[in-house]
């Protein structure tokens, strides 16, 4: 499940509560949010596998806003849920050692390291090349942590400079890199013959699922898009071995936001249970 | 002047102190990080035109240490400073959006916008297309603000992604997104010439800040890499117009670890005074 919480997008019963109770004021638009995912996580237990959370909703709250994030990370991991911090960061060297600590590992303190977020894998964007992955690199073997590198998002636009024709051969730029990133998780392959290197694909791409999963056989998927965003079932089939492993689907929306009104977790319970169902019968 | 405070790079005898008085844990990295860049800001001041601080060294002290950043930020600004978010953002529609009000905009909270981080500019990635630019690009508009997109970063990895040759023309893939470039901004010129939508581009490339001087005539360049990273001031002069306007030179280390005892502070202004005169006599 990517939990992705908007205030504009929860039910108005919801946030009329916080509205009639507080000062509306930033105190409140984290009460709102830290509340409604807490009680998001708590619905879908049963159903999902792991929580992706994303940083953009969680950053513009400032401190108090990572500080909900820092939380609901705790509640998700203590649920027995694995977390991925959607966090799409990326920069070189030095710097990207600093994002690694901060999400996967231990950031340097003035007597040794000190604890970070400490989620279970995170989204890294590649646009710098193998200097800017290998600090992340590192952290995964060290830590036993995932990354999950950006190659083709969900999005419309991403075709502008992610299908660009490079080379002579006519591939697009996202198979060029695919071919990178088999090559960086290359020695980080664990017994269940997946790579803690894995690829983030947009669940609507499948022709792309299908393109990508023959060049990176080993590499875990993240396939966000499904539900809201137009994905089916039968379009994230092509990213799961024959053991139904390999993949995992993200849908944000279409759970978090299944209902408006009070009853908004127990929809997304169903919503859950829905997605799981149909993924089981289009992957099995 | 880049800020990218790192402790393992701050003069032994200057965390000493911390190391005496303090635990030594999160609390004592924080408050060194935030009194070495305040001594920094201040010894700085009289020679230069923007401070950028990169997020790397921040995020991994969780929410204290983004309240470094908050507190680092209004400390440079209170000076009459420039303040630039080295954040590298980048995610699609809603999430870019997201991001932009952290630190350009106005974060939705439950009765109106909220503050942010309120930067006067941010650096942002690309690698998404123009719908997750569009965004950021709004909020330069609506609130006088800048973004510097990474075309050509500093480090030699660089090449792997950003010179792959694209399309038939043969153009690098960084040639190719300059051209997105000088479209986006296209709408922000203001009255000095030069659009809101600016361009990271390495001072550590030569060539290319003059390739791509040619392609963005308008663009505001940020020019990283000046000093430790090995790039001069004739480096980077083809950057500025005849005007000696047009772009900001950033370095962090030769500024900012320029002494390695007490006098750290003395150092840094007078290496900010000495990348001054060598730009200017470059430039003139």
């Amino acid at each position: 499940m990517g939990l992705d919480p908007y205030l504009g997008s929860m039910p108005e019963v919801f946030l009329d509560g916080y509205r009639a109770s507080t000062d509306g004021g930033l105190a409140a638009a984290c009460a709102c949010i830290e509340d409604y995912c807490a009680a998001i996580i708590e619905a879908v237990e049963p159903h999902v596998a792991a929580v992706k959370l994303q940083l953009a909703c969680f950053e513009p709250y400032g401190p108090p806003g990572m500080d909900v994030f820092a939380r609901l990370c705790r509640e998700a991991r203590s649920r027995g849920l694995l977390v991925i911090a959607d966090a799409k960061r990326g920069d070189i060297g030095l710097s990207a050692a600093a994002y690694s600590a901060a999400f996967l590992g231990r950031p340097g303190g003035l007597t040794g390291g000190l604890d970070g977020y400490g989620v279970d894998a995170m989204t890294v964007n590649p646009l710098f090349g193998s200097d800017g992955i290998e600090p992340f690199i590192k952290d995964c073997e060290a830590y036993g942590k995932g990354i999950f590198i950006l190659v083709k998002t969900s999005n419309p636009g991403s075709a502008e400079l992610q299908d660009l024709a490079v080379g002579d051969g006519g591939r697009m730029f996202h198979e060029h890199l695919a071919g990178l990133i088999r090559d960086w998780g290359s020695s980080l392959v664990g017994a269940g013959g997946y790579s803690s290197v894995g690829a983030v694909v947009g669940a609507t791409h499948p022709d792309t699922i299908k393109r990508l999963r023959e060049v990176l056989p080993k590499a875990f998927f993240l396939l966000p898009g499904y539900g809201a965003q137009g994905a089916t079932a039968a379009d994230v089939a092509p990213a799961f071995d024959d053991k139904g492993l390999g993949a995992l689907v993200s849908a944000s929306r279409s759970i978090i936001y299944a209902g408006d009104d009070e009853s908004f977790a127990t929809a997304a319970t169903g919503a859950a249970e829905k997605m799981k169902q149909e993924l089981w019968a289009a992957v099995r």
